[in-house]
């Protein structure tokens, strides 16, 4: 249970909900990797209680500074309910690979998760933050779509929530066998996985070229 | 509270909790969409409240006839609550490409996004759930790599959710623009994502030749 915070921006001293207690060598409270795991998520999951229940909402997201940002249509249940000031938690998870150890007890899987708790607040420039997003997707297009009518802004609300009380959750690497298992005739290794950008599909009626981002898209 | 599995394969009526009312045309409430949605993921995302709060972990998932398994460490905070019959929601979303309007507001995301609520209960023969677990990874594998000892199954739980009270949402296929828009000279189309399988990494140790989920794990 290291993880004392380094001195300027390195990291973040955990709370009571964010000190990751099991496999807890697994744990990173580093700004700069909760940064790095939001920046690679284009879906974030929220977590919130209403009447009906515990809610778990898979949304769009995008970070700026040390906020994280959402959007949604004013009338829907999210963003109804997170505008009353709900508490939240907020994570995003990347699997990179299946880790096949020679026990099956110690198979596993790398990945990297961020978890993020508090309470989302009303952002009031949404223009502005909404052409953040669009840079985050495709940088220069915030200049090239049409931009969102009054009527199209107001029937949107983007939100956003404070990253100081977050952690992750960071394994990478091959299996941990135990030593007694080592020399059992068992492959071992990891099966990795990766989030790949494919081609891109222009619309039927798109007859404009492809500008930079779509150029360069694919991997 | 119906949700009662139809005999054949067909659909599930929506509860309130499953009634999808956002973009209600993406809501999919089909058998056989729930099962492939759930099939393509290795990891699930389980909200819960305690009494610290509304939490959401990303926990590793498989699939077996009408229910949704987890397994995790018996001390572990996930599974010492959900046992104790704690409400769940548990969700799967995979990513399958940005959407790219003309207009910034019509830009979107293609999906599949599966939602469960329900009570988690545990599973008795652990060792099968296991097996069906290591098979859904790596098949055959079940049979190769050693098996959990007495003590090894003894400090994991396994646990199930029903998926009585599920809905899917799904949306695919290219943007929808305005038709006031459709003249404007903007790139429109989708940039696709795809979760792919990259070579394997044996282990540094290992000498044992790949056996086939590994041969043919790479796209």
């Amino acid at each position: 249970m290291t993880a004392t915070p380094k001195p300027a921006t390195a990291a973040t001293a955990p709370t009571d909900r964010t000190r990751i207690r099991r496999i807890a060598e697994n744990a990173d409270y580093q700004r700069d990797t909760l940064h790095a795991v939001l920046d690679a998520a284009y879906v974030c999951h929220v977590a919130f209680v209403d009447d009906k229940g515990t809610h778990c909402i898979p949304t769009a997201c995008w970070r700026e500074g040390e906020y994280l940002y959402i959007h949604g249509s004013n009338g829907g249940r999210l963003i109804k309910l997170l505008a009353k000031g709900t508490q939240a938690c907020v994570t995003v998870t990347h699997i990179d690979g299946l880790v096949l150890a020679r026990s099956a007890f110690h198979h596993s899987m790398n990945y990297r998760s961020a978890m993020v708790y508090g309470q989302f607040e009303k952002v009031d420039d949404k223009a502005a933050a909404l052409d953040t997003f669009m840079r985050h997707l495709a940088p220069g297009r915030e200049q090239q779509a049409r931009p969102g009518s009054s009527k199209e802004l107001a029937a949107t609300t983007v939100m956003r929530i404070s990253l100081a009380e977050a952690a992750c959750k960071v394994r990478s690497g091959g299996p941990n066998d135990d030593a007694d298992d080592l020399h059992l005739p068992v492959w071992a290794g990891v099966l990795p996985l990766a989030s790949l950008r494919m081609a891109p599909v222009p619309d039927a009626l798109c007859s404009v070229p492809a500008p930079d981002y779509v150029q360069n898209w694919a991997n």
